[in-house]
């Protein structure tokens, strides 16, 4: 690596047009031209920085070590001197106009109700996640709703992710003495007080300032395992030092096409004593989420040029997915395995595996686990959650006579009430993973909404262990719940709209 | 048990804080802090009566021994003198404001209806169970309504209960003479007009003044017997002495930790000649019931502090598990079976069995039959309505060869018309419980409205079995019903919301 | 029989009080306090006629002999002078307010929608049958909506008739020559321009002042066999001189408890030369239709007094069926099915049947065929249709190695298209009955409404048979049409309103 | 072939009424009076040219040659003197009232929506090809979009073509190197840049000017083939012109009953380099569209006269069919199949099958390939979707030992995602057909819509196939996706109105 030139500001803002963008982070400039196009935020906030210091921008979101992750290196262009950075040199956030009612607009609302300025409940009228959801629907920005809540193509799978657990019903056993209940486990050698941990998700500060290290946070109160996001809004170090005495950390990875940065990251994790690598297997591309290209597609609507469009948006699209593979690789494959078993001590498992086959080459390919995952519904539409996956998965485990105590399955998905986790463990997972509810709650009451959210699903899990009969985890069988329609997809047939348009409904008295 | 101090009510007064909170209820002084966060009905109305007597208030919902049901000795402080209990003294309602305009709003009415004033239908026009809860729903406070109409969690299971019994098909024969109908039956030896009993709902005073006693003397009209409810809003004596010449009654239990609370309260149920006990096995802790929690909430609002909130959640959640326990014992299990078989002699059934297994159990257990039931939906949800469970419990007897003379099986849950009555003796229950809709009909009419509810049945099941071509009730059959669907849980796939979006619906001509 | 007296108006007027309650109809005095309770138009239009008068009221809907067909001769108390009859003892209509805005309200329109007077379409608008139900309801009193479109309880089965044609699927096949296709049929003996009959439907004055005469008349024009109502608002003779040469006609019989009676109108249609007599089986007793229950509380909601409803509401409803069972005998059986063989000639055929079993008895017991039937979905609710019951009959037939040379098998219920009419055909049905259509094309449009109506159909249904390679009624077969799920009913999963609640749809660009 | 008179336009003026009515089209005169009454567009378009030259109001939609395809010649009543035709002469549109308004009162907008002038978004905001068909619908002409968008009946089978690809389920594989995807296929010896080519759609004019020359130009800047259609809005020769160097094109083909046409039109596809032969076989009669048909009788609805209308829709209805039979022989079938073989070398393919023997009959045949379609749902109603038989066919073909090599299989029908593409390749099928997706994206913004319309599919394509583990298109199997429920055609019981109208629904906090 060769010594860094160093710029004065001045000679940065000549390189302040589109084709010719440099953008001044954390005092050094790198050219992102290309980058603006694939940028996963979209090209505008890019452009808008061009020949500026961005930095002030770019800090509520991204961390700190962002374009060293992403970039490659001849694309920093030098360090900026200091002391050449004037006020106008600094961009700055547009004023946009009050978002409250185009936001309001969208809310399926009864169509007389009078558009109010929304009240936040507190934090104790939250009953249940979907109570979050509803809060932090209000009050995050609605670019940073879209990217959290927007799913793959339809979003089908998005929201069958929770149906699929009332596909499964429960088959409760009485006369059981359930004065106690022990909802404590522990998977890949660490301690949970219920057999969930908050899985990674990207870029927490969309949610909450406070970001990754208010989750770290509330994991420790909450007792249970946090992993790590590669893709954090804070940096690695930032997180790490969040943690608290004793606290254990999973972590997440994305493979680079640079095997050596991986290394040097994985090393990094082994060494700050984090516990097991979740190697993410199903996102060699990102998904299509919609919601969130349509919000990006309107932040920048105004620049878009007549006839030339379409072109550009064939570049835009194909270029994203080659930017992502500049840093998450496309190619990596079954033979890349062992490699990793080189590199580190720390248990590995593979994340967002979805059949039976798969399964049992991981297994063979000696993997200590995996996460059956369809990335939070944000990927591949259509396909099937990790909850109707594992029944297949643990079947063929089975068949390949697998040693349970070597080889640990996870899934996450979907996961609302305490009676889903009943029924992932019941049919063989050793825990869950949740990644929106953590979110949701974070953006709505901080640290503390995280912790709460915890709490209700405990006490939804207790309730639910007390009333099928099983006092502790290990008493939780495929035989307390029912899974006869779980693999159904069932599509009704199209509503006969005549038959509907000419029947006048019944009405009970009081509704007539 | 020692003598009780006397009170004066200025010594009463001075515990007047939520943490030092006596109330006086029926001449009693209680200390009743830890209580209130405990309380179903709320801490509030505790806290609204702390250094007062509040029995004017607490009267209309509560049987005059519900301190010595459900407190500790300890915490009974003394016998107050009447004669120094001043105006001062007596804690009042709050005056609210009209509540007819919020309620109101949560009515789905048509958006451009106006906000009129319910005007309540007469008896002669309620046609169906339905029609009562619609006026209930209206006339009752909302409180009321939502600690009644609630379900557990996502109410799932509350509403598949009436829905699973059009997963039954009719399957009717034809020419049979079917001039007379007869419709009566018995079970545990009780003569019943039809095949239904009134199951055990709590605190019936919160549908109508008249409460349990109305209830019991409708029982009597209808001709149908009556499961008094352990916790009554009426005393047990109050009960008994409505009770007219020659009618029978049934009894469920909750059983106290104190196994000799339970037996003085079973042996006079039996001293009384209550025909059967029902011990109720499918609460050892109370169901999460939103609606309810909901209501509460609301009302209670404002006293809510700032940041400590989510620990005293948490505490409240965990603390009220422990204090229906020190009522409802949750270590209750198989090996306490034999235990009330020495204490009386009334035939005892298990209330809110799930499988076949423990139906089989409770069979070898030597106990007289058992309820298929869910709690009504308010405890676990997403787990199957009685009549869903019923052919399985009935081929698991059959396969243990049990004699059904000795063993009556009945279901509960979702039964709405004659025909769900029907089904349920087709697949071999000797009768079905029914409990909201006594409630609903009891408080939208009292007494009379409870007789016309079961009328209506008695109608309704009377065309059934004409139509059906079973003159009695022996005749049904499991070959008069298809249960081919019974089973089945379908979830539709989530709508495809851009599909619907797109699609421009067709409309009959006279709609357009 | 003896003479019956000779009365003053005079005399009659002197019985007006719903307890002393003669009504003068056709000429003759009758004494209807007993069964103005039954009247199945209620109660209040024979009070409304007490003492007076009310021929004018009633010829407008029943037949002239309606009297002689209902009463027991003892209540005719005798003939009236019509010289005694002045104006003043001529019962008439009460004149109610407009009734165009309160059904408005009922209907489902946009709230939006201002309420206008409803024009009717030309009947060259008219696509479909549902665009006649649609005219139907908006032309039609209420009082007459109400009898005609009202199913039992729920109307499960009502709907459900028509949608069960949609759980089957068409298996076209293609490159077979489709130059002519010929529709025509011919079953029971009888030609017909396609695979359909006109089914009897009572009262069909209620629907237009031409009744069943207009039928008689449209089902020559339209070249299909009429079913004539037992009870009709025509007089037998009145329909039967309708009938235009070379037209054939059946018979539906609703069996008297005095078989003199019935076999008096038996001998009377074969007189007539009336083809085939279709005895109904399904009903022992009128359905609960709540609907027309409404209507008719409604019309006379201002008599009902207070505390004795109740009981009131118990003898009318078990009335109902004994004074309905003085006309249909709801005692007729299985042994009764020879004596009929004795009286006719006709051939004769069970209309209601519900199962194999019933099938292969009414095969065996001789009879000449039957109609799958639920009655239109009036009597036993969630029953299954004719369509679905059809491969169930047609097998345990087979099975039982029936003669399809001696035996017929029609269905009804739910034809609305075509395509229902293939369906049926392809399943082993030699036709199928329309009934509602019938009476809401006659509604809309008189006897032209009909033939149009049926036109459609044919339209349809050449389209159908072209477009499935199938030129004649010979060449349709099972292997056309798929019944994979015609036999599921299935119920979805209540809706987990959180979900719904807090999930924000995807909407098309144009639709945001 | 005699030689055509020479006409003034004072002659053919005098024809000028519905009985008597010569139209003039590009130069030549037509009796047109029996063919108004069958013209697709419906007859007040023609019977407003009577007498005069109405090819500036034909011009727009039909192709020129469109009489000599569709007329017998002796309706050919000679050339005009083009001297002779006077302004007065010239049939001009009826000026109407915008439309913008009843329009917009189809649209489903939340009731409370001002009525604003439609902005049509910009190209680059078209996410999906749902927004594509949003715009059209606001863009179109009524009459041309319920041309397009209707389907047969109920549209219940043209709903259901796109939901069927919803009742299969995606299983992604992990793990395999996925860096490079390539889409590229070919099918009947023509390459493709995917699975995918435009199938033939009639007038496409009707949705814009450039028609079937732009669907053309924009299939070759697709990279895909374009089947040219028979019932085209330009010329053979036209659509023939604008094919850019190397494209390959297929073309539809209706089968004239005068075989000699049919002949004549097939050599000059070939001698023209046409690849394919896509002859329709489910169409011997047009499907009934009652959006179609809706918007015909409100056009003409004025003319409309009182009581011959009904006779006067018969006649329509059978002439409709008679008519078409001039243009489409309904009398095709197997025996004809190798005349074809005959007169062409190019590949001959059946368009529309729906079942295993007719495709194996079709193998038999010797053809060399097939489209499973239902022709856009727009024929046979509850009818199967071309994915759905899809199984059933490859099962066939399979179990008669078909050779792949010799015989394609394709489908068509509800391809709106790149999920669909994929999941009809893992089934079988070589390619897709797109119809209505290059309609919508051609009204909205011409030909470039065509082409962002493919390259959105291509990118939807890209990612699944990257997602699922398939880096070409040869390794999709059927091992990737689960068609477990494919078959399933379920309706869901009708609602239990007097349950959903008491039940009072669960909302979470921020929507209360």
């Amino acid at each position: 690596m060769t010594a860094l030139p160093t710029l004065t500001m001045d000679e940065v803002a000549k390189h302040n047009t589109k084709e010719d963008c440099w953008v001044v982070l954390y005092g050094k400039a790198y050219d992102l031209g290309k980058f603006a196009k694939v940028h996963p935020g979209g090209a505008k906030l890019i452009y808008d920085c061009a020949g500026k210091d961005g930095t002030a921008l770019f800090d509520p979101i991204h961390p700190k070590d962002i374009m060293d992750k992403l970039l490659k290196p001849a694309l920093t262009m030098g360090v900026v001197d200091p002391a050449t950075i004037k006020e106008e040199h600094i961009a700055k956030a547009e004023v946009k106009e009050k978002k409250a009612a185009p936001k309001k607009k969208a809310v399926d609302k009864a169509p007389d109700a009078e558009i109010v300025e929304f009240v936040k409940p507190p934090l104790a009228g939250m009953l249940n996640t979907f109570d979050f959801e509803s809060v932090a629907r209000e009050v995050m920005e609605p670019q940073a709703w879209g990217y959290y809540s927007s799913g793959g193509d339809d979003e089908i799978t998005l929201r069958d992710n929770h149906m699929a657990f009332q596909r499964i019903t429960m088959r409760p056993r009485i006369l059981v003495n359930v004065s106690e209940i022990d909802m404590t486990t522990s998977f890949l050698g660490v301690s949970s007080s219920l057999p969930l941990y908050f899985t990674a998700t990207a870029l927490a500060k969309l949610a909450h300032a406070d970001g990754e290290v208010a989750i770290v946070r509330a994991a420790k109160k909450a007792g249970v395992p946090y992993m790590l996001p590669t893709l954090s809004s804070y940096t690695l170090d930032e997180m790490l030092e969040a943690r608290q005495p004793g606290q254990e950390l999973f972590s997440q990875l994305y493979v680079n096409p640079e095997r050596s940065r991986t290394q040097e990251y994985v090393e990094k994790l082994e060494k700050n004593g984090v516990r097991a690598l979740f190697i993410t297997v199903d996102a060699p591309q990102l998904g299509r989420r919609e919601k969130d290209m349509r919000n990006k597609f309107t932040q920048q609507g105004s620049d878009v040029q007549g006839d030339d469009e379409d072109e550009g948006e064939v570049d835009r699209s194909q270029g994203a997915t080659r930017a992502i593979s500049s840093y998450i690789d496309p190619a990596l494959n079954w033979a890349d395995v062992p490699w990793f078993k080189t590199i580190t001590k720390m248990k590995i498992l593979l994340k967002g595996i979805q059949c039976g086959e798969d399964a049992v080459q991981a297994y063979k390919a000696g993997v200590n686990g995996m996460v059956l995952s369809n990335h939070g519904g944000r990927q591949l539409d259509t396909c099937r959650s990790g909850i109707e996956v594992l029944p297949e998965v643990m079947q063929a485990l089975k068949d390949a006579d697998y040693d349970p105590t070597d080889f640990t399955v996870f899934i996450d998905g979907g996961i609302r009430r305490g009676a889903d986790i009943f029924k992932a463990v019941a049919l063989g997972a050793a825990a869950v993973g949740v990644g929106r509810p953590v979110l949701y709650s974070l953006a709505s009451y901080g640290e503390k909404g995280i912790v709460r959210m915890v709490h209700m699903l405990q006490d939804e899990l207790q309730m639910v262990m007390r009333l099928s009969g099983t006092p502790n985890v290990a008493s939780i069988t495929p035989n307390h719940v029912i899974t006869r329609n779980l693999a159904d997809h069932i599509v009704p047939l199209p509503v006969d709209n005549l038959v509907n348009g000419t029947y006048m409904p019944l009405m009970p008295a009081a509704r007539l």
